[in-house]
């Protein structure tokens, strides 16, 4: 069976698609961790040992609780996904926390999805896209910023838009979520808007079929993937059929409502396809004065492992 | 007649259209300067200061540039705006740098508008959302992170995601730019999809002109602008017509290929309601072995106010 170490960026040899099935096969299942740290949501043990109530300290604290969630989760789970809101929150004190994070990661054998969401056009993109994947270019030699294995990705701008992230991810083995069908209940104001006899969604779901299908594994999945969220389960059935060879990360399971029943159909049968995603379900299972979070933290992470291997075809793997 | 001063975050008082209005009245023009530092384009007096090849020489770089164009710009734009990713891209020092980059501006009087196209769900978008005005919250205190003017949204997530945007950056007097019709080649693949009759950027443009009434300012418009490329002349005078108390903010004049004819549907007929933006046809209007490079992007931005003043109806302002 594959194995997935920490290589360093130049020897990620192996496409991402088949990085993603091997570490979720190794693991028994495709759960993905998202790291979403609230400063009200920490334990109060972390956070009385950062005070001061300054953007420094809750960095600081985001990293001590990202850390010992990572040390907790990495046994258990293939993916984790720091959440960049949060760590933009507290200016460059958090952007050195979310390295450190994804390093910590990395080191633990974890792959990684940096959820931020990036867009921009030409040059612009490629300087979200090289910091995410191969690092920034200065004078010809690329500097690791995140160094992140996946990277979301909103679709509205156009192709050309997403062709830096794409072509930017390609050279590192690494992979790009478009965002298809988000798991807000407002979600589709725009994304179902019905143009040509078909909702916009279903549009840029096509239109990620297409670019994925430019880059297939092994594992006969592509290296572009598509965010639909839990809370949706019709749309997910209907992108599942129409796009078979796009890997689905699937948010909103859990605190944001969407059971695992819900999202049984963006599995194909084999168990494979789908990465489900849980935030405050797991890092957010305890109430801030419970000493004992982190054994909450991983009986949460068993837990939903357990609920998706026996509600889905997560079982399978 | 108003003017335009450095005001704390707790003591904007005046609608972000307003302050918009007066200090492009008080300049004479609507141009904005895009900051998007590329390390290969700057002075090379710049980069001889900062040698060494790392992340953080190149931030400190950028700084240094951004702070001397910010000095050269003061006088004669109501407006900059600095492009996020190249900040991003140098990792935590870059954010330091573009938080320095942001309060200079303000101590300079200009309004600042932060590109960085963020797009969340719920309390992730609001925590994007604090940082990029009121502040990031610890226990009810807000602590400032970058304290921008605006910042540009992405809508392909809808209203309800759009919603903590609009509510962080009216409890500071702020506004929200979102990208409408965006001024890349391949913009059209998503948002010229015609739905209901009419393209995908017409049902955005719509919805933001809805947003935008909820909040007028004295001057007529809302705080809700709209962002359109400069390089779809049709389509920026179509939405013109459509979106009548909607502030655009106009990408593309310049190294982009949007001429001040292109634009000039863009204005109303007394030379309000468009912000143009230029980015590499001022900071970058010169080789990076040129000593006069100050002179360069003082004459550059002159140009372009000129020519703005000359061929739209900016010179009614």
């Amino acid at each position: 069976m594959w194995t997935i170490r920490d290589l360093p960026m130049n020897q990620r040899t192996m496409h991402f698609a088949d990085r993603l099935y091997a570490a979720a096969k190794s693991r028994g299942n495709s759960l993905c961790v998202g790291l979403d740290p609230r400063w009200e949501q920490l334990p109060e043990a972390v956070r009385r040992r950062h005070p001061g109530n300054t953007l420094d300290a809750v960095a600081r604290a985001f990293e001590e609780f990202c850390l010992r969630v990572l040390d907790i989760v990495a046994p258990l789970v293939p993916i984790v996904k720091p959440q960049s809101a949060f760590f933009e929150s507290c200016g460059p004190a958090g952007m050195t926390a979310l390295q450190r994070v994804l390093r910590r990661a990395r080191e633990l054998g974890l792959l990684t999805i940096l959820d931020s969401k990036r867009n921009d056009i030409a040059s612009t993109a490629a300087a979200y896209a090289d910091a995410a994947f191969a690092g920034t270019r200065i004078d010809k030699e690329s500097h690791p910023v995140w160094a992140a294995d996946a990277l979301t990705v909103n679709p509205y701008l156009g192709r050309d838009a997403v062709e830096p992230f794409l072509a930017a991810a390609r050279k590192t083995q690494a992979g790009v979520f478009i965002l298809v069908r988000t798991s807000n209940a407002g979600a589709g104001l725009f994304q179902d808007l019905v143009c040509d006899g078909k909702p916009l969604y279903q549009h840029v779901g096509e239109a990620v079929a297409a670019w994925t299908r430019e880059n297939l594994g092994a594992c006969g999945d592509g290296d572009v993937g598509a965010v639909v969220g839990a809370t949706h389960p019709a749309e997910l059935a209907r992108l599942r059929t129409l796009l078979p060879d796009v890997p689905f990360l699937i948010p909103g399971y859990g605190a944001q409502g969407g059971t695992a029943a819900d999202i049984a159909a963006g599995f194909r049968s084999d168990g494979t396809g789908a990465i489900v995603n849980s935030s405050r379900g797991i890092t957010a299972s305890f109430a801030p004065a419970e000493p004992a979070w982190e054994a909450a933290i991983d009986k949460a992470t068993r837990d939903a492992i357990a609920q998706l291997r026996r509600d889905t075809p997560m079982g399978r793997l």
